[in-house]
């Protein structure tokens, strides 16, 4: 049975771009799993299946509900696992939960603010106010003042990447030969930034953009079933 | 059999302080594995063992001989998989490059610089001459420059340990309920730390000063049988 994804976008709904959720539309894509890219925006989330979730992403399986990306990533892998291994073992469930968080202290601390902007002009007018407002009350200043500076702060952002570029001259995914959920966790915040905005956040020579791109092929090139901004 | 452990010590062979060994000491333990630790100082590891290294850690198991901390560890959990896990599966070992490579970027590109003259001053003369030369060569500068302005960037320091000061506000160890390597890479560089300066690294209110701490518990408080620098 194909499985329904509620996947953010904004104005454009051929252009999902949480990231978030693109770690689970990779992951379903690594379990080899059908499934639908329901869109939502996100002043819909409240309204799906009946008021049920206020994130995505979000997945229907048959019956069966599941949030939160890493919840629904050990949901698969406890649901199907005979197919492809989103994790490889219990010690890898732990562990990326390490990862998740420097994602998050990391790419996501300076994606965040840099491109608070490109994501407010990609959503429609009443998603466009909901953003400004709750962005702004997070941030505690307007979103024009959140990302000044983005290109002053790109050079310490890329040195933060070292752990990532360290380990891939010894390998080619976090998760060794073949990816696991660890490398969707950190390809989804990069796949957030190439769809929401033409902001060069990686420099070309730089070896996390060659496995981003490897990432990008993975699954029929899922990754870039959505063209870049531009 | 007991495994013998090659084990970098300064003047005071009591001590032993190399991150990479005290990784091998705890993943040892771990293990449940009988182990000695036979200490070496810097300008004896070429002599031990016939010449067979160039580093330490090493091991003696029976017949067997094998060199540096990683691969130790991958060693330990082949050839003993009955015994408690130091990965509990293939993905983590993927991973636990990750974090090693993290821990280098972050902690020992932090620490070295900062510790460099403490360790050199735990050293015999033999081998400080040794260490001054290398590092300094290394470091491109002298030891007392090198070690200039830690207190200045200790506050960067602290707030580059932001992933695991997120991971530790959901699971008590890296390796999730119990301590993995994952977690002996870590607490395997703030032992060093501990060992050999009184250079206050963490604050006492930090999470990450809790789980060091859980670390230094584990396994009959093995860490601890080195008493803090002091």
């Amino acid at each position: 049975m194909t499985i329904a994804l509620y996947d953010l976008v904004g104005a454009d709904e051929a252009r999902p771009f949480s990231p978030h959720c693109w770690k689970i539309a990779f992951a379903l894509a690594h379990k080899e799993l059908e499934f639908k890219s329901m869109p939502v925006r996100f002043t819909e989330i409240g309204k799906i299946e009946s008021g049920a979730f206020k994130t995505v992403p979000a997945i229907r399986d048959g019956e069966r509900l599941c949030v939160d990306s890493f919840q629904i990533a050990l949901y698969l892998e406890e649901t199907y696992p005979d197919l492809p291994p989103l994790f490889a073992g219990e010690g890898s469930k732990a562990l990326s939960r390490f990862i998740e968080k420097w994602a998050q202290a990391t790419l996501t601390g300076y994606i965040g603010p840099s491109l608070v902007l490109d994501v407010h002009d990609a959503l429609g007018p009443a998603d466009q106010e909901y953003f400004r407002g709750s962005r702004e009350k997070r941030f505690g200043r307007t979103l024009e003042e959140t990302a000044r500076g983005r290109e002053e702060r790109l050079e310490g952002f890329r040195a933060s990447l070292l752990p990532l570029r360290l380990m891939l001259s010894e390998q080619q995914f976090i998760g060794g030969q073949r990816p696991l959920f660890a490398d969707y966790i950190v390809a989804g915040i990069f796949q957030w930034a190439r769809v929401i905005s033409p902001f060069p956040l990686l420099a070309a020579e730089d070896p996390v953009a060659a496995w981003f791109e490897r990432c990008l092929d993975l699954h029929g090139g899922i990754g870039r079933r959505v063209p870049a901004a531009c």
